[in-house]
């Protein structure tokens, strides 16, 4: 009978998530039933939406209960087969969760094929965080030739995919990001047009000089300084895809004023803006097996790039992600399991 | 030579428009030129963009300047044509503003056919507010069978459209109203399911007993404490067309906190809504046509009905605009001119 080490969610977080809001422990696990297979973890990846899923406000998605396992897409390893589907060694894209080991349904598996692409990309510029950059610029963003776009956390999974697809679709791309390393490598190795670091004391006047047209699209996944800042300079008939706030995940209470609703709310429409929040789930449907061939061509020909943070060891998962909520990563962040 | 008499802003209001903002005076014209035509204003509109172009804040449109005709939508008659297109005697609608008379090229008037629906429902139900309300709810709100749509000022020109063609396509309508009056011909005239007076003190327990589904498609002309109600009820994926905000446009300075910006804007994330404004110019290429038959057709087909609320003589524009800010009318507010 097979172990599983996993991380559940101790405690709910007020404000920042300490690593004692985790737990780590070892549980038994059942035997594959038909149709299930037993998996072994080899990739977690870590993104800021589970931040949301340890608290136990409304949203999208149930939150984790206490002393469950946290939340996460994986790429794992079949032990175990007890579907057709699967054999011994095969390698899958899974939702195994902060774990070492789970036994899952074969029918929610993704077969990959690593002579295609490192495994890992399944959980990046290949996977959820790169369909959502697909799918919310493609369809809410609707980028066209001439268009400036504008994405925060740039040289991350999400912002890095978007502004390069932007320029493939003939878009100017203003990349903002945390610090001179980040800044550099979005300008020199992702080909942004601009790069700007929302730390340095003049980024607003930075921002407006870079987008001498205004903007176009806001590619929206922080909130908070950065939406400031960008929403005077939006164009009439702009677009803002809304795929995360990670600005706004730790903030306890509510604000204090004044109250910028009223103002927000008028500037959506004096200036005809398009605000649309969505999760890449609604678009898989219709989008996920362009994504796959697109992105695939596209990495190909070297027109899309890719960083990954990789971290070691599962009992360094939630370190890393309490990283992450403060920008310490610096690509996607993953983390090799075992 | 012909002389106009016409109403000016005389000066910008600061909160609430008073008559004292409005000048009345009268100007010479020069004759018409080749191309041009000679009109005298038959119907002027009152709507409650015009409240915005009082002020000289950045919107959509250039304000009105100080000692310029107000703006604003007419049915006017053809006293002089030295257009091929046009003959004296024809009714057109136009774009002439607050005033009697005024020269204009021919190109940008629509000729009327006094057979076919009364004149002055070219500025209401066949003119801008319903194409307002056909091209918003349409293109942005996208009913369909089952879904839950609210709509404020339902007994308006805007509102009381945007119920009945959600109905018409098979959803449910929820209108908000000031009063019992308005909210009995809401229901029982135009049929919608139900209708909610916003000035009940039970209003937000009322709204949330008559969306037991919650709300698809919020129709947004009001804002404020009505939108307020609305927000928590909306539906994961709910659409928003936001096309005035009436309740905020006599607001001075910065309201106080708490700041409620970050909470709504996080909404939008985790109900992926959809909040786009709109101005319907820019549906009027791609949809103008099918508006003015389908509109037509429900009209003849007792599936659409509109009220008009009119009044005489251009010298009372000031005060039943005024009025209409403050919910005095009771339908299409229209100005009988001369």
């Amino acid at each position: 009978m097979a172990e599983s080490t996993r991380i559940v969610l101790a405690s709910r977080p007020e404000g920042a998530p300490t690593p004692a809001n985790f737990r780590i422990e070892t549980a038994a696990l059942p035997d594959p039933g038909e149709g299930e297979v037993l998996l072994r973890t080899r990739y977690l990846s870590l993104d800021p939406y589970m931040r949301g899923r340890m608290s136990a406000a409304e949203s999208y998605a149930s939150p984790v209960e206490i002393g469950d396992v946290m939340v996460g897409g994986t790429v794992a390893e079949v032990l175990e087969s007890r579907a057709p589907s699967l054999a011994k060694g095969d390698v899958v894209q899974a939702y195994s969760g902060w774990q070492t080991h789970q036994v899952a349904p074969a029918s929610g598996l993704r077969k990959l094929d690593p002579d295609k692409a490192p495994i890992s990309t399944a959980l990046g510029v290949l996977g959820m965080p790169g369909f959502t950059a697909y799918s919310g610029l493609l369809k809410i963003g609707q980028p066209k030739a001439g268009d400036t776009l504008v994405v925060a956390a740039a040289s991350g999974p999400v912002g890095s995919a978007v502004g390069q697809i932007a320029r493939i679709k003939g878009a100017r791309a203003v990349g903002i990001a945390g610090g001179p390393a980040k800044c550099a490598y979005v300008r020199e190795e992702l080909g942004f047009d601009a790069a700007i670091d929302h730390r340095a004391p003049d980024f607003v006047d930075q921002l407006r000089a870079a987008v001498p047209d205004g903007i176009d699209i806001y590619f929206e996944n922080v909130g908070g300084v950065v939406a400031d800042a960008v929403y005077p300079l939006l164009n009439t008939n702009a677009r803002v895809p809304v795929c995360g706030l990670i600005a706004n995940y730790n903030a306890t209470g509510t604000p204090e004023g004044p109250d910028r609703l009223p103002a927000f709310y008028g500037r959506i429409l004096t200036k005809s803006l398009t605000v649309r929040g969505f999760i890449q789930t609604e678009f898989v449907r219709e989008m996920y097996k362009d994504f796959l061939r697109e992105m695939s061509a596209w990495i190909a020909e070297d027109r899309i790039r890719y960083r990954e943070d990789i971290v070691d060891g599962l009992e360094h998962a939630p370190e890393a992600f309490i990283g992450m909520l403060e920008g310490r990563n610096f690509g996607k962040l993953v983390v090799r399991v075992g």
